[in-house]
């Protein structure tokens, strides 16, 4: 007889799933109508905040985080929650330094958030220390993430081992953060098996339907004794974003594992997002499953930004080399996992590669700076004469990557003090300065009539899933 | 350490796939330049034929069936071809008698089916036997069907018994069919393992995406030792179509499941059924969760059919009324599983009752007919008082439906012997008289270039996936 063991769910409707499907742009104001009842039932968390969905606040929606966050916590007052950090990139692209990660950690905190997952890219522990150790004080619940990629590096041994230094940092639960939609179900229950049997704090998974195997890799890892899924409620569930809430609650109702969540208020809530959905335009062809994952391993996500890279190269011919291209400059750079910044990274030097006809005749600095170590320390070693071609004889830093780095906090209040109207407004400043000063020149604008000559939005940067 | 037991893939994209996904319009001109690399992959079988193909083909493609079949057989010639039939009703929505039976099982058989499913929509083992005896006489494997659904008088010692009967009656293997996707995956683990006890002819899931669990159901009933599953490629895959193909290899691959399908060639198959897919609207809510199928435990397809009729009669808003009255319905009627012609019959009267206010104060024909037992017997007693106010004191009949009948073949050899050019052709017209009528017209019509003044298509009937 299996012992009950009552599943968590974390609903990533007004996080990833928005995240994932309408490239992060549902507002506030679609939020706030719902966030009552979401909190009526009885998730273990929902991830609200953190991911892209800072960057598009201020860059598309013209909306403040900050405020967001506050507002929903104002609403959603049992259910804890939660956000996704990458580490000391924060919701940024690039390191900060450690006050930046201090101040902004503690903010988070303070405006509403419960649980931070907390990642890096290459899963450098040295990159996730800081914001842990700050998130720890801050008195969050700290939730440190193992990224899962596939690669002749990385199997479940090296995933335990990194598990297992995470919960020497003091993390309070485990993400294993499948961002790909790689994880199968058995290789799921195999690698929730081992680290059962090696750590004791709650382990949780958080996958993408891109393959379409999420959902019975959530059902193998509960078997193996997970203890939270991440899901999305149904109309902004499946393709590159979770599996269906609902479908996870009926699924675990009646057995060991019930949820013991309410279906009819469910339902409403679906009706919800349902008209939600209906105010954007969801391509049926990003609900299909993608077979690109199953056969390159490439994310979803990353996938549709090649295609439009090429696409303005006017090479989309060139796709399937580019598809054969990616895994070969992931072997040269180590096996990153590919999730930001990495996927970006990884994904726009490979469009290089095939353009120039030459492989790394042109490379771009965020591949230089990552074979410097400026990153993080790779999975496994540079291939040596790629290196040598980047870099020269340049040595890797053996540091971690911040310690290099200059306080920036007074610099920030220096630069964009006329703009600041709370404390939080200078963590938006450093994390996106351009963007951050457009911004608060519109809320200016708004306030007090007058107009800063905004300029057009023109930056293009894509969102993965993750 | 559990021994290895390759699973069967039945590819379902060239039958109900598209049946479910774009109401069976796929040409057969779409199907053919792709036949000989599906005959390449080792499927255990692809669905080809029978379901809805066969009236889609006459009544709205223009195609004639038994032409497509041929020249399936001609380019696909190693992987068994498999049809759906619904017993003593063909491929139509009435009980035939038995001489239209016997030939048209015959001449599918000769035609190039190999595997015949055989269903009937209240379990009623009575409405299978003809069939079954033909086709096992006709050489073709014998697929009995076990129509699964939820009510109080079924469970899974009632499905275990009826696929008794089933064996007893020579069946070579037997088919859980799930088309309105209400089979949780531990509930399949359990009906499963409880075959397994009882039979030992193969047992093959058929399940539909609709609410989200079909893969988990897969997973959890190959775990409990079910051979061979339904799937669709994944362009035509998901939604209320059957879990994608290539992440059913995927996910078993590697395991002592492992189909030992070719990926590479599933993804060159997929890229020509997304092209296919193009040719069509598939709107992307299509391929959502269908939150009504859980609570309400109404098939994908039913639900839309009910929308539409209630828009027809400007009554949309009666829409949550109606997703009530359906159950009533179907207790009153002894809880016959919602599949066709039943789905359509329950659903029908349950919009008469809503709309007209009164309940069963108008009963449609079919209605009539079920609760005279001219459908079979239902799994549970019709409610007196409903029969009473229907038929009054008329009996039920006791014998098996098609004894009532008298043989129609000679009949319609009379009728449309004109336009007979094969022996099929009889058979087309038997089961569908008036539009095999016009379909011969036109043929004839092409062939000697005359116009029989054809009528515009006015026939509405609405598939359900099965
Ligand atoms: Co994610
Ligand atoms: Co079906």
């Amino acid at each position: 007889m299996i012992k009950n063991r009552k599943v968590g769910i974390t609903d990533t409707i007004l996080r990833d799933a928005h995240q994932s499907l309408i490239a992060t742009r549902m507002k506030t104001d679609e939020m706030l109508p719902i966030a009552e009842k979401l909190d009526e039932v009885g998730f273990h968390s929902l991830e609200v905040w953190g991911g892209a969905t800072f960057d598009s606040c201020i860059r598309y929606l013209n909306e403040d985080p900050w405020i967001r966050l506050r507002m929903l916590k104002e609403k959603i007052k049992k259910t804890p929650l939660q956000m996704l950090l990458r580490g000391q990139n924060l919701l940024g692209y690039r390191h900060y330094p450690d006050d930046v990660v201090e101040l902004f950690v503690k903010k988070s905190v303070e405006n509403g958030i419960d649980i931070i997952r907390i990642f890096d890219a290459l899963n450098d522990i040295r990159n996730m220390k800081k914001s842990i150790e700050v998130a720890k004080k801050s008195g969050a619940h700290v939730q440190g993430t193992v990224v899962y990629t596939i690669s002749p590096v990385h199997n479940n041994e090296y995933f335990v081992s990194l598990a297992k230094d995470l919960v020497e940092l003091g993390i309070d639960s485990l993400c294993i953060k499948d961002m790909a939609g790689l994880l199968t179900p058995y290789n799921a229950f195999d690698l929730v098996t081992k680290l059962k049997e090696q750590i004791s704090v709650p382990i949780q998974i958080h996958s993408h339907y891109t393959s379409g195997m999420a959902s019975m890799t959530y059902l193998k890892a509960i078997e193996a004794g997970a203890d939270v899924i991440d899901t999305a409620m149904s109309p902004f569930a499946l393709g590159t974003s979770q599996p269906p809430t609902e479908t996870m609650v009926a699924v675990l109702k009646g057995t060991p594992y019930d949820t013991n969540l309410d279906m009819e208020l469910l339902s409403e809530i679906a009706e919800h997002f349902k008209k939600v959905r209906s105010n954007y335009k969801i391509d049926s062809v990003v609900t299909m499953v993608d077979t690109a994952v199953l056969n390159y391993q490439i994310p979803g996500g990353m996938l549709s930004n090649l295609t439009s890279q090429l696409k303005e190269q006017n090479a989309l011919h060139k796709l399937p080399e580019v598809l054969k291209e990616v895994p070969r400059v992931r072997e040269d750079l180590g096996y990153p996992p590919l999730v930001t910044p990495t996927s970006q990274i990884v994904g726009t030097q490979a469009v290089i590669n095939v353009i120039t006809g030459e492989r790394y005749k042109v490379v771009i600095n965020e591949v230089k700076n990552y074979v410097r170590g400026l990153y993080g320390k790779p999975p496994a070693p540079i291939n040596p004469e790629i290196k040598k071609k980047i870099i020269g004889d340049e040595e890797m830093i053996e540091c971690r990557p911040a310690d290099l780095l200059e306080p920036e906090l007074e610099k920030a209040y220096k630069e964009a003090g006329y703009y600041l109207e709370k404390e939080e407004d200078v963590l938006t400043y450093a994390l996106f300065p351009q963007i951050a000063i457009k911004f608060f020149q519109e809320r200016q604008a708004k306030k007090y009539q007058f107009d800063h000559n905004l300029a057009g939005e023109n930056d293009k940067f894509k969102y993965y899933p993750v």
